[in-house]
């Protein structure tokens, strides 16, 4: 086990009704004017919007909005978002929406207490010195944005997709009310679960030994994850099934699972080039990836392969034959993707092989000259990383 | 699944050396005047008090001290304490030490901000407004008041337990290095396992349904310290078994293990009634209660017994006969507490029966004619309670 240090200060607030709280809450917070950050029309559809801007109004706290956020959020919205907030005096912004609408509105916080281009803290990774206040009512359980320490944003115009990660960005509150995540269709259900469950196996898989609180934190909640995602696809408006995957997915990426572990990482930033370059979405790429990456490094540290397939997937089998029991592992891994509707290669994605190789050189920086390998299980060099594209190209 | 609300405003600082940050730990955090509060010699004898102040003089951090604490932590010392800081213009307090060190320690911060008997607030629940914040350097893993909303405080004249429980005494900061654990003798490494395992256990045990991710992460848990607790007891200078003992007992007490579940809560109040007038180690008493109270309560709710046999200590057998499994998995974990030195019946550490209805009428509240029920799977009365307290009593 490793040194380490923790705190989660965002405060969750958990459960049926909870977004009608918001605007006793933003005043707890002292917020006097907010930026109400989010996506498309869906929550204007779904009574959401006016359910949040009520609470707002009762509670007697003036705000702006700011709607527009895709997929993979745009620096040039976040642009727009720090100068709206400059301008109309806000000091606090409330996200409603998933990963994306969370992420935009952290960039915008930390955007606007700066004068440095807000971009520069991304591709930089400058220190963070104050933001806005940050809140968040999530509609998407996914990106695990409300309680984590990360932001992430593609430069349209570069084709960059990078993360900022510093503890100063995390959401003074956040709201879930799995009765929010009812009207998902299933793809995203099926995105969101991918990425929670990446969360979790790129703090899982390790060569840091004498972890075995976090070992069986981070199994318990995969299971929990694998046994209730299919009965959301069956099922998307079971309550106790949203209840237990959004609560998964938040404590996926407050770092509690990972304490005291060197981390993998990986098949994140794999990931990012792929949705920088085609805009998949993200989970999509992880289901692709993490297999592929499983295959290409479990002989590295075939134990813990073992453990993930044994305790995670239920396999069983002959001790005597691990690599078998890794195998089936990934296999398992695999078979759950696609059985949620996952795609299964680059390739269903309508990824071609013509970037390949360009992308494995970005994702390591050997683009730009500045070659840091990924991983921890495996150093993983551009070489490598194309390995792993490769693999996941298309099945013969 | 039930609503709720979470935060752990306590950074957890971990690992090697850790002790040594805390000066300028404390000046982060503003403190510019230290109670520093501790129990007897051991942390003298250790060298770990020369680091404290060392470190406190080094980071120009003024200090007073206020030793004396012992377990099960006095009123009387709590009062000298509340004089003291206001006598010496104290803002901070750091506790060094276990859980009793650490519970006076916040008896005094509240005390000091109040003109209110600091009595009242645990007898009667009075709400708390202020505190002085309090920090922690632990050398006990047991209580997790490290990282927990409680404090308990023995009125010895009244010779009465009772606990303070809101979100207000979390400390500051807490910091857990493992090596102070290795001077610990084994009688005091068994209590704290013993308590730790009963602050799970006390949220485990649950009437409430879909609660898969808390379910697991409790099993997890559990079985971190069942694993790890008897390699400490052939080998108390084991950093790694240490660092998986100390983390898991603050995990299990931040409430992460807890969240949307109706919580039991019977063990520990039955138990505060024993070290109240008999002056027993806490975890000695919960490892005596609880096999015993499994007992009288188990076809309550048989199949959270069963899951309990099966998922933590490891139970096999014939589904058909739940019952045997459930008694099956009481017995291992009576056997896991008396295989770690623990004491079985009360009789073991010298209660006598002459006062067990007395003390089940104080743990209910009956004796003050205002009785309310203990626990969750089955509402403790105070005849309930004497019934546990008699299977307790000694073994034919």
């Amino acid at each position: 086990m490793l040194n380490f240090e923790f705190l989660v200060p965002t405060k969750l607030i958990f459960g049926r009704d909870a977004q009608h709280q918001v605007g006793e809450l933003v005043k707890k917070y002292r917020g006097t004017k907010v930026l109400l950050h989010y996506g498309g029309g869906s929550i204007k559809k779904s009574g959401l919007y006016d359910q949040v801007t009520n609470s707002l109004k009762k509670a007697g706290i003036a705000f702006v909005e700011l709607s527009g956020v895709v997929p993979n959020p745009r620096l040039k919205l976040v642009y727009e978002g720090i100068d709206l907030c400059r301008k109309e005096g806000v000091d606090f912004i409330l996200a409603v929406g998933g990963g994306s609408a969370i992420d935009s509105a952290k960039a915008i916080g930390v955007g606007v207490c700066t004068d440095t281009d807000i971009w520069d803290f991304y591709e930089k990774g400058l220190p963070v010195a104050r933001t806005l206040p940050v809140a968040t009512i999530l509609t998407i359980p996914a990106a695990g944005s409300e309680t984590s320490k990360s932001s992430v944003i593609t430069n349209e115009e570069k084709n960059m997709k990078y993360g900022l990660d510093v503890e100063e960005i995390r959401p003074v509150f956040s709201i879930m009310n799995p009765e929010l995540f009812f009207t998902l269709p299933l793809n995203q259900i099926a995105n969101g679960v991918a990425d929670m469950m990446s969360h979790i196996m790129e703090r899982y898989f390790t060569n840091t030994l004498s972890t075995d609180l976090t070992d069986g934190l981070c199994e318990a909640t995969l299971k929990t994850i694998i046994k209730n995602a299919p009965i959301l696809i069956r099922d998307p408006k079971n309550y106790d099934a949203w209840a237990q995957i959004g609560h998964c997915g938040s404590m996926a990426h407050t770092d509690i699972l990972g304490l005291g572990r060197a981390q993998e990482w990986s098949c994140h930033p794999m990931e990012h080039e792929l949705s920088a370059i085609y805009d998949i979405a993200h989970g999509a790429g992880l289901a692709i990836l993490t297999p592929a990456w499983m295959e290409y490094v479990y002989n590295e540290n075939l134990p813990m392969f073992v453990q993930f397939a044994v305790n995670v997937m239920g396999v069983d089998g002959s001790f005597r034959e691990p690599e078998a029991i890794a195998r089936e592992g990934i296999r398992r891994l695999r078979d759950f993707f696609t059985g949620i509707g996952l795609p299964e290669t680059l390739k269903d994605v309508g990824i071609g092989t013509d970037k390949l190789e360009y992308m494995a050189r970005k994702s390591t920086g050997a683009e730009y000259g500045r070659e840091k390998p990924l991983g921890a299980i495996k150093p993983l060099y551009w070489k490598d990383v194309l390995e792993v594209y490769k693999s996941a190209a298309f099945r013969d």
